[in-house]
């Protein structure tokens, strides 16, 4: 892969790398992909500082995320050709918040999208519950990469272990990192358009 | 009742005049109690200007639309004795928006405040179902308003029937007007206290 198109400076959500996730930056936020979407185009949007609480942001860290929200929403719709997005922040964990880092779902919805998997509050149920456990998820991730590393495996050899731990949530796998980057290039460019 | 300690403009929520309900007011936004609250402190924060979706509003607005909720959610969280905070805002009709007028959801959570509910993620479900659908209930209380007109009953003879109306939600009554600009009143007077 050439070298991330948006920043050299690595980047955290929590205590996690995800530079390779960003597709958009600005002075004081960035938008990453999501490991595991709820909907195709789920994604999230944080403030560079990693702090738990809203509360905790500066009157400029506030404008500047929230218009961050805004463009990555108006990219987001047009580019899954959605009707409606939600947009949710877990802040705390007693309201769900599972990695301790501000950060604002968007996800973009269509009439019915979730008709089949119980309706649309589902979305919201599903937030908070494992399935949207973002940080439990990216934790999962973490560990089989340092096993990995510690079996002295590649990430092409490992593979086959993250697919067969994915087949047990065959609604939602976990993705690799090669498809979170391409999807985080492809989204970039699609932000550009927004800047216009 | 003395006038409105903060404004005499009428201001709406959608087509609903909701000036008696305002408890913080910005240049752009309004802060407003809420009519059905699914938890106790559960508050709506919208752009003055009535417009359906975020992707609509300026740089502005965006801007000071997020530092009235973030100054309300610190109140909120104060006043209620929360420990965390849902942010939500529902964006267009298949995202669950049921009142064409951006509005960010501000509801208090505490550890296993839902429990007896069937659990935290439920406050998302209910966001979205029935329960949560604050133009269903704005357009009830606007009917009995109007029906009541129409018979000339005072405000306390309508209360009757209001009362036999919600008995058949027993554990969450549409409020009287009274009560929640008794509400507005106290919480206006608490967000001074953010102010100083």
């Amino acid at each position: 892969m050439p070298p991330h198109p948006l920043t050299t400076t690595p980047l955290h959500f929590g205590a996690f790398p995800i530079t390779p996730q960003i597709f958009h930056l600005t002075p004081l936020s960035f938008a990453l992909v999501n490991l595991k979407p709820l909907l195709p185009g789920h994604v999230l949007v944080c403030p560079r500082r990693v702090v738990p609480r809203l509360s905790q942001l500066s009157a400029a860290e506030v404008s500047d995320l929230f218009l961050a929200v805004q463009r990555v929403s108006r990219m987001i719709e047009r580019v899954y050709a959605a009707d409606a997005l939600n947009v949710a922040i877990q802040d705390g964990v007693a309201a769900g918040q599972s990695v301790p880092h501000v950060h604002a779902h968007v996800i973009p919805r269509r009439s019915g999208d979730m008709d089949s998997r119980g309706g649309g509050d589902r979305v919201y149920e599903m937030l908070e519950g494992e399935e949207g456990d973002v940080g439990g998820a990216l934790r999962e991730v973490e560990r089989t990469r340092r096993e990995r590393e510690s079996d002295g495996k590649s990430e092409s050899e490992g593979d086959g272990k993250k697919r067969a731990f994915a087949k047990s949530d065959a609604e939602r796998l976990p993705r690799s990192l090669e498809e979170m980057e391409e999807e985080a290039r492809g989204l970039a460019m699609e932000m550009e358009k927004e800047l216009d």
